[in-house]
């Protein structure tokens, strides 16, 4: 066949074939798992939950704004039942669109209704790549995760702590951990709900790299969170310490339930999915209470367990399933979704690679608005890879193409084109070609699509080899965002005065 | 975590956790690509093509058929145009459903509507593992891969030859191919239409392992084959001479262009299925011009190539989307529909499971009927490997369990389980699960769930050595399935016979 030189295209930030930086919208009807009257069904069940059951807040303030908004408390106990009324009104504050707002304002990022994005992993103990081994987190591989993150255009927004940096202080840890993000990144960001005071830090960073006021933030959300449930049925004290101040700041609070299949929920696909909705339907609900119109999201997490073990898995057919089901769910209250791009393999080989994929056609089929862990995840989440990064950006990426409409004119439908090709020839150097080949094609990052041998003379590298390369030369080619020399100062100035105060209390 | 013991359950054939052999059948709505309006433009161009163009039959009895049924032949000439309402008229002839029987009647499949299956690889010329590294194709590897075939339950038909027995004599080898296939294995099987007589072997042999006459065998097709078109628009005489055979005897047509985007076919993915429209649809008409009613499918392979090399990619953004819109357009006639499950990939690595997985969603959205190309598919077609066979099994077996619609009823929404178990508890031994645990989730093939350090002590297997340990174990535990002694003597006898007598021509 014949050679077409190419020019290098699309190639911005670095060396290597990207897709520039867009807010993804999601132009197909969302995929169907269950009935409209089967969705109703789970709806009822999780209401009737709590209304008969409720759930457990574990922090006094929080029953007690419940109590207050019009939910049950038991009188001497953190249990707090809640009426389908009291639910359906206070979710109906809950905003069905919002901005998440990045230093850089390219990389500020719409959610609700079929928009798109997709994060850098969160919270991994451990670290792993081909060089170096397995190692636990520390703050060094934080860092680099944050530079593949700016550098990989499909990272749209940093998901948390790629890896947790063990070598940093508690108290002081999301200081620098956050002083980091925002300079090595001009992506939006995440800040851990681990009671209020690290949560105000992250807020009051997130205002001073965007060079705003508190009340432009408030209507501006620049910082989000997730709040796990301890599933089943219980909220965390520290969790809603940090959501209340969250609310109160109008920054984005993602609740989203613990709900394993078989361990911590029901083991029926339906029962587990039952469990969530009451979890997070209970937390919107609460933060509604809050501060009425604080931007929340619905969290989908939905798994299973390995049945032989009791070990979670992820990336299974259930996973696909609870994660689709779930967009249905979110779409029932006009709320934003989050759910994940997760694995339990333990190398980032054929396995990690078929069960992300599993995950990320069931978050693109489900309309799930933020794909979080969408890079890295290894290991059920206890380890983040850097082979992994650079794998789910690929697949992430052609998700991405295969999210454009194709061209539909008549120059698309080349009937033109064809006769003047005609029978027995060949479209190679047909003018209709020509004018289009740059573009018409997802170019990839790592994909090789060489012959056997040119890839053998080459030295058979499989794509995990490669996507070494590739995050090494990533790294070398990387350039920190510039960030206003007025903005610096008053960022090191504040990571200066809360260190020396303390930080925040280790929990 | 709680243990719970696990009994084996499902593992039939072999000691492997496997879901029984079934006749699949698509449950969700089919995915759109374009709008109906955008369907019909295609639609319409690729009938204005035939009408304008036409297409090269390079077989005369075959113009002549054509001619005789109302299609325009250009004098002197193998060009043959046929008008719009030529086209529709004759493919309303074509069947919208039927069955490929199989020897064991526990393995006949239905194939159009929303059925789907899953069939071996075809026609690669070299084969690969990771204990003997690559070779060229051979009979003991071709009766491997039959053996794998017959003892995987998600490997529901043969596609053709996994591998080409090369070593074996061009004029016979169809006869000895086809005698293993249908020894080995006792599942649906493809004969090849290189020309008249190696199509009219394989019909024999199926008539005589199915103990039928070749009435009964005419309403019972039970042997399928593919036609691709050389795109653009040629049909090869060997090809069309087989189609004949085949058309005449009722035994199922799949009419595949190859109509790569960029090569064969043009750059826009709206082009190339008009070109693939056309094409699938001549073939089509031809076939009910040999034989009205005589069982066809749709074939749809339309990929793109990488501009910068010229070779074709598979299993990319646009071969996902052109599957699914191949989909929209089979449905629009009432055909039957084949697409593939393929990659571009040198090694059965993790670019071979995306690239596979884009393919296996693709097909699954787009109510893909015949899935060729199932298991093993390697280097865009020109390797087949054992372990690409035992990944791809493992991802069949997880598309099949999202084909599974979840239970719903009182007891799965478990509103009472969980009201039992109460909040901060789990739901390990709750009665629940203990009831249902044993075929609640999918139990994986290859998929390993351990933790790391359990994972790491077993010897740190990446899932591509685990596909080693699989295949081999699955060879060693292989048993043939029973042939009655008189069918066997008939065969025996046949292929014997017609050995003698020369086989048939190398073309």
């Amino acid at each position: 066949m014949r050679r077409i030189s190419r020019r290098k295209t699309r190639t911005q930030p670095g060396s290597f074939p990207q897709q520039p930086f867009q807010q993804l919208d999601n132009p197909f009807a969302p995929f169907e798992i269950f009935s409209a009257d089967h969705i109703e069904a789970i709806h009822n069940a999780s209401l009737q939950l709590l209304q008969e059951t409720g759930m457990d807040f574990q922090l006094d303030e929080a029953v007690e704004i419940l109590g207050r908004n019009g939910a049950h408390v038991t009188p001497g106990s953190q249990r707090v039942r809640m009426d389908a009324d009291f639910v359906m009104e206070k979710i109906a504050t809950a905003p069905s669109h919002y901005s998440l707002h990045a230093r850089n304002p390219k990389h500020t990022l719409r959610f609700g209704g079929s928009s798109m994005a997709y994060s850098s992993i969160a919270s991994a103990p451990n670290v792993s790549d081909a060089i170096h081994g397995r190692r636990s987190g520390n703050f060094e591989d934080y860092k680099n995760l944050l530079r593949l993150t700016q550098s990989l255009n499909v990272a749209h927004f940093v998901g948390g702590y790629a890896v947790e940096p063990i070598d940093l202080p508690v108290q002081t840890r999301h200081l620098h951990a956050l002083e980091a993000a925002v300079r090595l990144t001009d992506k939006a960001f995440f800040g851990y709900a681990i009671g209020r005071t690290r949560m105000e830090d992250a807020i009051e960073i997130a205002r001073i790299v965007r060079g705003v006021d508190r009340e432009t933030l408030s209507i501006e959300p620049s910082v989000h969170t997730v709040v796990n449930s301890n599933s089943p049925l219980v909220y965390d004290g520290a969790l809603l310490d940090g959501a209340i101040a969250m609310a109160r700041a109008g920054q984005i609070v993602i609740y989203t339930p613990f709900t394993l299949a078989g361990a911590m929920a029901p083991v029926t696909l339906a029962g587990a999915l039952v469990q969530q909705n009451a979890e997070a339907l209970a937390g919107i609900a609460f933060s509604q209470c809050v501060n009425p119109g604080a931007p929340v999201m619905y969290g989908s997490f939905t798994s299973n367990v390995d049945m032989r073990s009791g070990s979670p898995a992820f990336g299974t057919p259930e996973f696909a399933k609870a994660t689709i089901a779930s967009g249905q769910l979110a779409r029932r209250y006009n709320l934003p979704i989050r759910a994940s791009n997760v694995t339990s393999s333990n190398a980032p080989d054929a396995q990690a690679a078929y069960e992300s994929q599993m995950s990320l056609w069931a978050c693109m089929l489900g309309h799930i608005n933020a794909v979080n862990h969408g890079l890295g995840w290894q290991e059920g989440g206890l380890c983040t890879s850097y082979e992994k990064f650079i794998l789910d950006a690929e697949m992430i990426q052609m998700m991405q193409a295969f999210l454009s409409v194709p061209e539909m004119d008549e120059d698309a439908l080349a009937v033109e084109a064809i006769q003047a090709v005609g029978p027995a020839s060949h479209f190679f150097q047909s003018p209709h070609t020509m004018a289009r080949y740059e573009s018409a094609f997802n170019a990839p990052l790592l994909s090789n699509w060489q012959n056997f041998e040119n890839w053998q003379d080459a030295g058979s590298q499989d794509a995990t080899t490669r996507a070494t390369g590739i995050w090494q030369q990533m790294l070398n080619e990387y350039e920190e965002p510039a960030l206003a020399p007025e903005i610096s100062e008053e960022l090191s100035a504040f990571v200066a005065k809360s260190s020396e105060a303390g930080g925040a209390p280790a929990l």
